[in-house]
């Protein structure tokens, strides 16, 4: 959509913000940071949405202290922006009615880790690779994987996934509890550390996805998971897009617990050998992972070896050795990197759709063709597994003909996903860049929503312009 | 608790009553009922809380018919208690305020199976065994099986699991969306058919569970499985619960994907056997269930036998023959049978709590000790993949001192799980019989929970007096 619509806002409300910003100097001293520099790097930096810098940014190192924030910003009627470490996309961290950021990078503490009940206890603004490095000794991991170094509080508030959802699913299936902060300052923990519950509301599957404007994360309790015995990974490539998307239908149904099956299309895999020099065939391919026993693992990419086969794929060429599966998940990870050398001096805009599997080659070809029609560039890579792809679209910013059309591309791409009975958004979240899409995609859904916002958050303290339109 | 707890109400509504069931007669003619076998038949049956009949039935047959339903109640403030099969345990279908039960049993079609998505709509009435018989000559199925042959609207309004949640997840994991009718008459569509989505609030999570206190499901979107190339099942003793329970931690560290575990204890092996006529040794004893390639649950199986030789357990005795796995599943889901046989005449009320596995053999071992200490009869199997499991009180309803003892030791049990960080219920609902737990388990957040309720049922129409204590 356009931008314009993207940041549409209600009028700005100065008064409090003012008198929040010197209680809170009161109250945090030197951490609180009103400098332009530090502004800016607490809002906005990716994709096209602009920058909207708070008015102060406030390091909080405690629950305490996050619900002091909240007392002081409810007193005055100030705006808050959680921040982990900012690499979320939609523009979930800008402030485009003023307010304070809270940064929370500095509760960045493990708490506790139980082994036997494949469980930990970790402070918001722990990072995944923190996590999974605190980890390393007990034989455990926490797979949710989107790719950025993202604190895992800010995962939970935009309901991050990645490449290995479709064997370990998304933050919403691996967050047992949560607490947090709500907007009355009462901290709330939304469960208890059993696996299992039907004791009410699901609170924490509200707060999950909820993006800052229902509470603010102060302590979450994850899954973990045993690192598999074993872990074999490959690559295969593929006539076409279709012919691949059927092999994932196939490997799905068939029962293959598939770790990871990603799709790059021939600009990917062109983009990826040129990036990272290597020699994969420039077709449409699957980048796969299986995780198990020595045999199961085996067996697993025999069956897929097979079905591969049935649909004209190459042969799979996979390994076990750590140093090969690394360079192979490298070169998909640095996909944002390799697409943008494609056209150097570009800004890239990442889209993010998901649909039904069924679905899935129909969306890309659409996609693809719509692409070609308005002489726009855009690799494609998909966590096809769950029918989600991105489109990487590289922009002269200085084009205007390229940024109409890129805009106009997104909102046919998010319409057509809709249309297909999926969404205009599988893991990036609404913020301030998908919230035009949010009524014709849920309809009446959304007036829940917001009635839900306003009795939960009745000053519209809690992040602000995300999410909901005007 | 004590029963006159369970049952505290807020003064009974009569006036809007009569005449919402007057509208109804205009408009649903000789499908509003009102005489007591009816009416008793649509009130809570199970357990010990007493059947408080609504003031009428209505048997709705579509969507269109649930909204008027809903408009006329509104108009008349008359509460509304959705109906599937009456097989919920906590009282969820009483009318403690009476007025109307809405029977939903009458939509009962599978509007659609995506075979190629995994994925299928239903109406809320369909039953899981209708599903699954329907689904036949698909190769596909619905996993969660919660021993009854629930509705799966009535499964998905309790957040019900069961046997294999271990493996499939629970209603909360399988429900990718739904469609309901709000207590002001719109009707919401959760999401659409995508497996992932970041699109606001997650509404799916927040009406599953929800019993029916903020909308009426009429529609779900289910997803469905590949039924297992190669399924083994077998039992296995061991000297000791905690023994059991080890094996049940190490099997699930170690990655075995089981897709059942239940531990029955001692005294639930010797009513199987005399129920069922069978003679597995009278020992705590883990019934297990793999799913997978044949090469693959053969592994599982080895992998799993030597954990349990660890642990001192005897010989796995595993049959991939579909009548001996019959056979011995048959034995585990007649438990509540078998339990009600050892005792002839007692009335059987099923508790049901969670815990972190690793406090599931402490709370056990406890919890038999407080049964020996209070004469009580109750034996204890549990879905120990997920640190769940019901003691079966097996009382004499004539005598007063034992049902004394049985709700002191009901209230302690729910204590005790909630001090090992657990819950007073792992997956029968909140309903009358544990609203007096919520606020010991879950603090402000059942104030949050009330304020959502508030916002979306101003009325108080949708199933009151469940989940929330007046």
């Amino acid at each position: 959509m356009a931008l314009k619509d993207i940041l549409a806002e209600t009028p700005a409300r100065r008064s409090g913000i003012a008198a929040a910003v010197a209680s809170l100097k009161d109250s945090f001293g030197d951490r609180v940071a009103t400098g332009e520099d530090v502004r800016r790097a607490h809002a906005h930096t990716m994709t096209y949405i602009p920058n909207q810098a708070p008015d102060a940014v406030v390091f909080a190192r405690s629950e305490d202290e996050v619900q002091r924030v909240v007392a002081i910003c409810a007193e005055n009627e100030a705006p808050i922006i959680p921040f982990g470490v900012g690499s979320s996309l939609e523009g979930h961290v800008n402030a485009p009615e003023g307010g304070i950021s809270l940064d929370l990078s500095q509760m960045d503490k493990v708490l506790a880790v139980n082994a036997e009940d494949l469980d930990c206890i970790v402070e918001p603004g722990v990072t995944r690779e923190a996590l999974n490095a605190h980890l390393r000794d007990t034989g455990l991991f926490f797979p949710i994987d989107p790719g950025a170094n993202a604190s895992l509080g800010g995962m939970a508030a935009t309901r991050a996934s990645g490449t290995n959802a479709v064997r370990y699913g998304t933050m919403r299936d691996n967050v047992i509890s949560l607490t947090a902060v709500m907007a009355d300052g009462r901290i709330i923990r939304t469960a208890r550390r059993a696996r299992k519950t039907s004791a009410g509301y699901d609170l924490t599957r509200l707060l999950v996805g909820s993006e800052g404007t229902l509470g603010i994360i102060t302590r979450l309790n994850l899954k973990l998971y045993g690192i598999p015995e074993a872990i074999l990974s490959g690559v295969c490539p593929f006539p076409t897009v279709r012919d691949a998307v059927n092999t994932v239908i196939q490997t799905v149904q068939t029962g293959i617990p598939v770790a990871r099956i990603e799709l790059l299309d021939a600009q990917s895999m062109v983009a990826a050998n040129a990036y990272a020099k290597l020699d994969m065939k420039p077709q449409p391919s699957l980048f796969v992972e299986f995780h198990g026993s020595p045999a199961s693992v085996a067996e697993q990419a025999e069956t897929f070896g097979m079905l591969a086969a049935d649909n004209g794929g190459g042969a799979l060429e996979a390994s076990a050795r750590p140093e090969e599966r690394s360079r192979l998940w490298k070169a998909r990870h640095d996909m944002y990197w390799a697409s943008v050398a494609l056209r150097p001096g570009c800004r890239a805009i990442a889209t993010d759709v998901c649909v039904p599997v069924s679905r899935l080659a129909d969306c890309i070809g659409e996609t693809q063709e719509d692409l070609d029609a308005n002489s726009l560039i855009g690799p494609i890579i998909g966590h096809v597994g769950d029918g989600n792809f991105h489109v990487t679209l590289l922009l002269d910013m200085e084009d205007r003909r390229e940024i109409d059309a890129a805009e106009g591309f997104m909102a046919r791409l998010a319409r057509r996903a809709v249309d297909m009975d999926g969404t205009c958004t599988g893991e990036h979240g609404v913020g301030q860049g998908k919230r035009g899409y949010l009524e014709a995609e849920l309809g009446a859904s959304v007036d829940v929503m917001r009635a839900i916002k306003a009795a939960l958050d009745p000053k519209r303290i809690m992040n602000p312009g995300k999410i909901f339109m005007p």
